[in-house]
């Protein structure tokens, strides 16, 4: 039987930007599929494993800016979502999630695939609806077509974020052999024309003058897409008032060739005190989480008298637990509407940031140079390899806190992808998989071996983008446990925290024929990486370290670090 | 720092029986990792996705009975443990899962690895507990201690099933060099007697009467682990009153040789008048699920006067639509008590079953004998040779189909597990580890190709037990979508349904040091079983098939049931 208003909802979906659904194979969710299956302006794929699905879903929308929608059969299904609804939720990226169920009278009865999904993703959704199971009424119908508009609103809405419908489904649910799938013409379909959040006159004056009373501003960047707009406002900001910007790797910012990048090497200084010349007056913060740990420890204890958090709606973290003011604007509209006259003292504050940047740089540089083979060492060299123009997913946990320390460069133009809401390990693989899917152009995976096999389902389809390239560091364990004071004391750090794996990846690549490159030298490394880049087709570079090793490599590279910078 | 309270947390768990404990690896949950890693009567694994953790630590529950220690770190790891946690719920497995978090000032300040876990299982779960984050008052710590006690104390009460501990934990939490770690002597463990469930005398004698009254009387037992007592109760009850028992693979009472196991054959008549003659009048049931659809179809078609369901505490499902009574009791003392005169008519009626049993059988027997090369022939093979008192875990979705079709076998004493409390994919291979990992004997799990790659972390850690046989019917799709009606009807059934996998496992065993054995026909297959169940060592059997041809045999069988049986 076609159940019309399910049909619909593929058709409201796609009259809302709707262009890419992934599909995990089900059953009770055949009304869905069969509409999205037919749907002719819809992108449809299907992916087995529904944590892979739902972060390849994720990785669409982090690269597209549009909703991806998300169709799973009733039962554990939507509980595997949950990481990537999650991870969705905290990065603020667009998702909307169908979950076939069976109906209200049938849940726990023993029948099988049945749990209870109503409000099954708790604190981790913006919102999540119940879809009618019966239309003999009219106002069913009004009320499953507006729901699936609102729920499209709602999730692109900032900030935006998943949503959730709960779709109940009555049998029978395939369509009879007489029966023929149509989208209906005249359907309701809610805009929404969000705010600008713009400040006005009065409140761009008052900020102004208040701006005015600072010597020393500090602009802090957090997680965010590139975006070209931001990017110009705040270089013209920065360089009209001397103000200083410091921007992580995820930040996006880094194409700005005056953003301080190595804030990891440079609040590295065992001496903090050295370090009080960096302290600002105003803090001005935009963006979401920050990576470096060591930036985070600086401004938690060398507080500016005021922090500014720009954010256009939303709760705001206290990150540094130094806000003072949040202001509810678009960061882009507060860079071009403020920026004017040079701060009193820019140029001093500034000079003092750039030439810790500078020196930090140039260290890094050559110590990278020099280093025997080790993860830094390599990661420099992938980082320096990567294609004009594409984009890098970068995995938790040691992958992008190396690919941070070291930075990009902003003749580069890459842009930065990293599931930094939750900074789980689950899915890196898959949501690069999603980015590489919608995007053109290289699409590089730097991970480790735990992110690697943990989400290796994320290759487990049909649809392995030619544009992928894994570059995977292997140590055979998680090598973090051996970087971070406390775990690498304990008798426990092998067995219980480092926990040695040992797979490698080739038989991965025979699986999914990738092409496969292992590398054991950085001599094999430099060879190996143009034509890696270069392939017509999907690889793995698969890079061989030793745990301790690296982890002395990297100890040897803090101890100089700080002898070099101060 | 050493925080007492958590390292008391394992000693708890130690005194009130706990023995097995699964962490995954992680820092935020580093004084949970050193206590339970430390603690010398605890045995403790690490699985480093908290998927596959998670449904190891419920196989291991589903086995020995007792509670599971989960153990993870904070942010999406615990998610990654939900789609396990809700089928301990649903198949009331025992589970404490603790979860280390962040403290409560630090949630939602877009630190790492930090989400909102609080009640973060939903209604999935028996309880959640908080556990206490500062322990200056005294009353902190007897609430810590009273909360570990009260967790197990609910995870084991009927019906058994998971608790949750969320942990937060201020840094530092690793031990200095100078601290050590010692289980406290004196701490608090509150025990309990649980009550035995019986009926008084004159509800026996009430009963008992009414008992009388019906003269067609079918007992159906859903899933349950096998219960030796249980079993003996039942045959006693049965065999004096000449009552009718249905048991499918997954209740564990097909040991009793008078046990009907073919209801899915018989009920598969197309002309359900001449089933007429098995209707009962009153129907006991006890225990959960129920595979057999025919079965259940049958039963809420053509309902009984009466339906009494026998269950100790919570919850009760209407499975059938049938249901009358509830009676509070443990069935073995509900058997054991009325077990007495025969009933009126039992013997004509439990001959129609008898016979129409008897016939199912012969014809199952000859069909798989006589059959091509398929799945339904290959599974009955498989079963056959499964070692005497072995266990066996069947995978959703066919694999347990097939074998609830074909049957065990009395003599062969094989204990029967499956993930039917939600019927996912998503823990099979897992669950199956974790069964072999604490039974002594083979661990046999039967699983198709989309459950085994689905969870293919299940094989990856360092205690891959010997004793775990894994036979994998590959027929590279979902081959369940072909079987059923609906979906092989619709030009979407290869892509979205069926949804082709090219996988083989000959790299899975590769990268997991297993034995590997490729079958494709019935000569290899008989071959291969003898060595395959008598090796030393762990192994892969891969029986190749081909999707279509395996939906053609399936229909021929239906086709000829019906016309044998009637």
């Amino acid at each position: 039987m076609i159940i019309q208003p399910v049909v619909n909802i593929a058709e409201i979906c796609a009259r809302k930007g709707v262009e890419q659904v992934v599909l995990s194979p089900g059953s009770r969710c055949a009304p869905l599929t069969i509409a999205f299956a037919r749907h002719p302006k819809l992108t449809v794929r299907t992916v087995s494993d529904e944590r892979a699905a739902a972060f390849i879903a994720l990785g669409m929308a982090q690269t597209t800016g549009k909703p991806t929608v998300l169709v799973c059969t009733s039962g554990t299904a939507a509980l595997n979502y949950a990481p990537a609804v999650a991870e969705a939720f905290f990065q603020q990226v667009p998702l909307l999630v169908l979950t076939a169920d069976r109906p209200p009278e049938w849940i726990d009865q023993l029948d099988g695939q049945t749990i209870r999904q109503q409000n099954i993703y708790g604190q981790h959704i913006k919102q999540s609806y119940t879809f009618p199971v019966d239309f003999s009424h009219p106002d069913a119908v009004w009320h499953s077509e507006r729901m699936v508009s609102e729920a499209l609103n709602t999730a692109v809405a900032f900030p935006a974020g998943p949503v959730h419908i709960n779709v109940p489904l009555r049998e029978p649910f395939y369509p009879a052999p007489d029966e023929e799938v149509t989208f209906s013409e005249r359907l309701k379909v809610i805009d929404e024309e969000h705010n600008a959040f713009e400040l006005n006159h009065q409140q761009v004056q008052r900020l102004q003058q208040e701006l005015q009373q600072h010597q020393r501003v500090l602009i802090v960047a957090g997680q965010d897409i590139y975006d070209q707009q931001l990017l110009q406002s705040l270089e013209t900001f920065a360089r009209k008032r001397g103000t200083v910007v410091v921007g992580d790797i995820i930040s996006n910012v880094q194409q700005n060739p005056e953003v301080i990048r190595y804030q990891d090497a440079i609040f590295s200084c065992p001496d903090e005190e050295k370090l009080k010349v960096l302290q600002p007056d105003l803090l001005i913060t935009f963006g979401k989480s920050i990576i470096s740990k060591s930036l985070k420890l600086y401004l938690r204890k060398y507080k500016p008298k005021a922090h500014w958090h720009l954010q256009p709606a939303g709760d705001v973290a206290d990150t540094f637990q130094t806000l003072t003011r949040i202001i509810r604007c678009k960061p882009v509209h507060f860079f071009t509407s403020l920026a004017g006259a040079e701060e009193k003292g820019a140029k001093a504050f500034a000079g003092v940031w750039q030439n810790m940047n500078e020196k930090a740089g140039k260290f890094i540089q050559q110590h990278v140079t020099e280093a025997a083979y080790g993860e830094l060492a390599v990661v420099a060299r992938v980082l320096q390899h990567l294609p004009q123009q594409s984009h890098l997913h970068l995995a938790n946990s040691m992958s992008v806190r190396y690919a941070n320390i070291l930075a990009l460069q902003p003749t580069q133009h890459v842009q930065v992808y990293a599931n930094r809401g939750t900074s789980g390990i689950d899915g890196s693989t898959s949501t690069a998989v999603g980015c590489a899917l919608v995007s053109s152009g290289i699409t590089t995976l730097l991970t480790g071996d735990l992110a690697f096999f943990y989400d290796r389902n994320g290759l487990w389809h049909n649809y392995l983008p030619q544009n992928l390239r894994i570059v995977l560091l292997n140590n055979h364990a998680g090598g973090i446990f051996r970087l971070i004071d406390g775990p690498k004391q304990q008798p426990e750090l092998e067995p219980y925290f480092e926990t040695h794996q040992a797979l490698n990846a080739e038989n991965t690549a025979r699986d999914f024929n990738l092409n496969y490159t292992p590398v054991h030298t950085l001599e094999e490394l430099e060879n190996a990486l143009p034509a890696f880049f270069s392939a017509e087709a999907a690889g793995i570079l698969e890079i061989f370290t030793d745990s301790p090793a690296n982890a002395e490599a990297f100890t040897r590279y803090r101890q100089d670090v700080r002898k070099v910078i101060y």
